[in-house]
């Protein structure tokens, strides 16, 4: 079994059942997707924070665990800035910074105008 | 329909797709619970932070909406404290802070023996 | 008396016993600027980061307060990325996004060196 | 020169200017106490965010510094829950969580009356 880093993000069970798709990764960077259908959507019709959380998160998680080295998540924030539009959104996730054992990353999420939908900002332990 | 804030959090689809159900709810307070199975796993076979926010938001929208005034989440701070053990997950949200606008909860969120796994910090904007 | 959200802003003596001067206000924006002294630091000799949160909070109100409306901080993120270096701290603030009645800003805080020294969100409730 | 955590505490030169007392420490839990005075008030005529949060934290550097392993600040959240009134605030920092690294502290701040103005939750990076 490979339990390197990258295929540990490839083997996520929660993102696939939430249909999060990895665009792009590299070291301190990655770009997710999710495709919105009516399973994504709380009872208002909205898609559900958790749904928004769960995007940016996996984001990071490609982002940060990119480099070949676990890193678990320690804690993040969120802010939700406005419901999104459209049947697509995506997470842009970014590192700010880093240094030996921890880093800050922000993650972006966007809906299919392009509009600023969340904006994370999250903290990971590097397991050296 | 029913829209109102209570039936609101009963049709929450993405909840449904995670497997949460709600134990109580009455208005500053909800307990929520998931029974953890494969699909709320990450690649290390932990349960994914994201499955972990959505139980701990969908606690937190159950409280606060179901004094009847629809309730948005504005913000949340989330801190994984442990990687929590067997296979049932609970999600406590109480109210800490009100006014006419703005409420604050602390959602627990604990593993099967009662240990602490994350703790939420969340802000609700009240829509009157 | 002028209670305008201006005045209130340089009138505010926590910021005046730290020492924080405003270089810059407009809606949505705003620099304010810190010189290091003996008296910010804690007892490793560094910047407290009381300090540098009271600097980054500084600037969210002026430029929150900006635009005539009283803007009362609801909650606030703030990372800590990396000691200070210099004499002198800034801290810019730009709002990531605001509605009718909220609002939320990112301020970064810079070391002399131009060095990203902290990253803080702020949410704000505007009273209209 | 006694560099130990608990002397670097007591060292601390912005908590000084601040006029912040530690009036109990011990590893996991602190208490501090501020005397409300003119200086601490913003333009409105209440106390400042930056002097609240100065307050918290200084609480928290107390507590999780108090083991004498030197204990870093990586980032907070803070939600500003109600104005205190009366002249006297106190900060009660409390362990929530912590392993080998890291450590989570919960920080409420109260006014003369007991009430909660404010919450924190900070995370620290142990040391060793």
């Amino acid at each position: 079994m490979d339990a390197s880093p990258k295929r540990v993000v490839e083997n996520d069970k929660f993102a696939k059942l939430t249909g999060i798709e990895l665009l792009k990764a590299e070291p301190g960077y990655a770009l997710a997707r999710l495709e919105v259908q009516e399973k994504h959507l709380n009872g208002l019709g909205f898609v559900q924070g958790g749904a928004i959380f769960t995007l940016a998160d996996y984001a990071f998680a490609a982002a940060s665990n990119e480099a070949g080295i676990p890193t678990l998540g320690i804690n993040a924030a969120i802010s939700y800035l406005k419901g999104p539009r459209g049947r697509v959104m995506s997470a842009e996730a970014k590192e700010v910074s880093a240094t030996n054992r921890l880093c800050t990353y922000q993650i972006d999420v966007r809906d299919e105008n392009g509009e600023l939908a969340a904006r994370m900002m999250a903290t990971g332990y590097i397991k050296r």
